[in-house]
């Protein structure tokens, strides 16, 4: 089955909001061995949404259509649909009925009907777990669609509520898949591929499709395998494992660092935090996504004053004025005295200039200390990277994350 | 001139990765008041590349396409290229030699020629400002394609350097258009346009292009204005303060909230910082994504461990057992006592249940007080919200955002 989205927004193409829906269905897809063939954004205008459309259902069998199906003016989805499948939109009782239940939910009555009562001739409103808007299902011999809300939130519920029932049971069982993901870092593509094990990229493509992604904070090598899964499983572990990959490799699934660092903590027993300026309290942030990190994760000072360095972390005057904020000496200190306030097994200071102010030629914008302090004494490396100021703050926080996590290793 | 954007990434239909591109990239083109009409996401793929760019001409004079010029074998964008304008790719010294200049700037050399030095026919190579590959640029009389990498940060450089250069001189000047955007809080899309204002949307239109962006932060309505610009944005501004939605726009303009924030409390001269529990840091990091921050945030303590409430923020032993950490009396100490440590003007506090777990009947996940320490005193309000994890830690930092701005205005 090839299944295509077409995501109508004008905002989307305005560049006021990042879709975030398509990540999201690509990654619900994956239990049916489905993947996304393609996917369309265009704006709230009926001649592109019905070229979209047009092209969707030549190279795909089912569409999921978001956004557009608000009660506002520029929603213009459900004629557009009706438009493209030569239906009328008509008043459906069971789309009122869908509206008026979705109303009642919140507690609220449908006073005005915002049009939700009306639908293309032989589409189905569905419940919206979430919101207002009904969603819309059409099948036919050939093709089926599913339109669901933009807002991110609503899609999802939706999605996960109907998807199952409405197109999971036309597939196939296209058998067994399996995806194996190795994380490296600290080496980029071209080098992992061309210079450390130009062999490899084949190597692995004998037993299942081979995928490269580099991102901001390494390069994740995916295999898919199908078939003799286990055997294959087996076989690409021990390559990847002999190649000189192997000690830029952190983890082998498809988990977070965040994810394995709370796994490790819980696992050894410790607890952790940090003492945060120039990352100004991401870490902190990233590691809480997870939940459950309470019971590694037990807090943070974030640090962005000299004062609060002085006052919370006891970093002494002279060691900022001798070697200034950003230095070997102030990460350790600001390390040692996060672990006594908080409390912790291991801390983690991070003090560097993440720009794009500040920067000098000695110490560069991009510059960081990452600070340690744990039972096995204070330490502090010094790392350089370049970027603007939210990529550095990306950076600067994964590298401080993979400090944390060799120290857990420990 | 109609532009669309072609993203080459198997990567992104999987939902590894998220595109970051196509909202950098509206916003880029904004300047020389050009909207991107269409995008289309496809995977390494050649017949459906081929697809892509048949429609994509069919509707655009101007194409980015963006992914798939990097080393590996899934690389396939040149030859794709090569195929849809029936050119054959062949070795060209002019990139070959970028190639070598984009090495030589990170101080290494080329040795293997990663194919970098064949293009197809015609076609002219770009420099990479920050990375290996270069772009591409192709022109004839119809048509005209600049591919980039998809790597954000070189995407971003590569357009940065070439499309002033390229692309805009192409452009006729089609007059002064000019974004009015009226942020609002607290009153979903639906009331504003239905209950609150019913008239509002027509009002507004016969003025300009209106759009209604909600958000899990708010509603934005937006006006787009051309012609005697002055006169409309007057007009505009008129209809939307003597409207029932004005006590609920909380800033005219495209600033961030943090943004908003920063300019206010500069222009007051206030210091401040936050005691975060559930959020885990993410306040702190949102305000410390604005340049210039360090100013007037000083730092903050997440106290995710009650340990670190009593020692850091000194919360009473007694208020933690009597009323819990998600109450009325911890949100208020931890308030005061963090403005006490930070030395700030004023303290924002949170604490609550981001879920999936620790909810209970009476306080249920969603659950979160915002404490507000200042020379006025102390207080904490409660609020309720719905969402998963990650949604639930923005909207609470979001209402503590909200109370910080209002704290700062008084």
């Amino acid at each position: 089955m090839r299944l295509g989205m077409l995501i109508i927004g004008t905002e989307l193409l305005q560049g006021k909001i990042i879709d975030a829906n398509t990540v999201w269905l690509a990654q619900f897809l994956r239990p049916w061995n489905l993947r996304l063939q393609l996917t369309l954004t265009v704006s709230d205008d009926n001649t592109d949404i019905q070229a979209a459309l047009q092209m969707l259902y030549q190279r795909c069998d089912v569409v999921v259509c978001s956004g557009g199906l608000g009660p506002t003016a520029d929603d213009i989805t459900k004629a557009s649909l009706a438009q493209f499948f030569g239906k009328k939109v008509i008043p459906q009782t069971s789309a009122r009925q869908v509206a008026e239940g979705n109303y009642l939910r919140f507690a609220r009555t449908l006073a005005d009907d915002h049009g939700y009562g009306y639908l293309p001739e032989d589409f189905v409103a569905l419940n919206n777990p979430s919101g207002f808007a009904p969603g819309l299902w059409f099948t036919d011999t050939q093709r089926s669609l599913l339109a669901a809300p933009g807002v991110p939130k609503e899609f999802r519920d939706m999605l996960a509520e109907h998807f199952p029932k409405l197109i999971a049971p036309m597939l196939k069982n296209t058998g067994a898949i399996h995806l194996l993901n190795f994380r490296t870092r600290g080496v980029p593509e071209e080098r992992i591929f061309k210079e450390l094990a130009p062999g490899l990229w084949d190597e692995l493509a004998a037993h299942g499709n081979v995928s490269s992604l580099p991102h901001v904070l390494g390069v994740d090598i995916g295999v898919t395998l199908d078939g003799d899964v286990q055997t294959k499983t087996a076989r690409v572990q021990e390559i990847m494992r002999q190649s000189p990959v192997a000690p830029h490799v952190w983890h082998e699934g498809p988990e977070s660092i965040e994810e394995v660092i709370v796994q490790t903590a819980r696992d050894r027993k410790l607890t952790f935090g940090f003492a945060e300026s120039c990352t100004g309290g991401l870490c902190s942030h990233r590691m809480t996504n997870v939940s459950g990190a309470s019971s590694v994760f037990w807090g943070s000072v974030v640090s962005y004053d000299n004062s609060v360095k002085q006052n919370l972390l006891h970093v002494k005057e002279e060691t900022l004025k001798h070697h200034g904020a950003v230095s070997e000496a102030t990460a350790m200190e600001m390390a040692s005295g996060a672990r006594e306030a908080l409390g912790v097994s291991i801390a983690i200071s991070l003090t560097g200039i993440a720009g794009p102010l500040g920067g000098s030629a000695e110490k560069p914008v991009g510059t960081v200390w990452v600070g340690v302090a744990s039972v096995s004494g204070v330490k502090a490396m010094r790392f350089e990277y370049k970027g603007d100021r939210e990529t550095l703050k990306l950076r600067f926080s994964q590298i401080a994350l993979y400090t944390l996590l060799d120290e857990l290793k420990i």
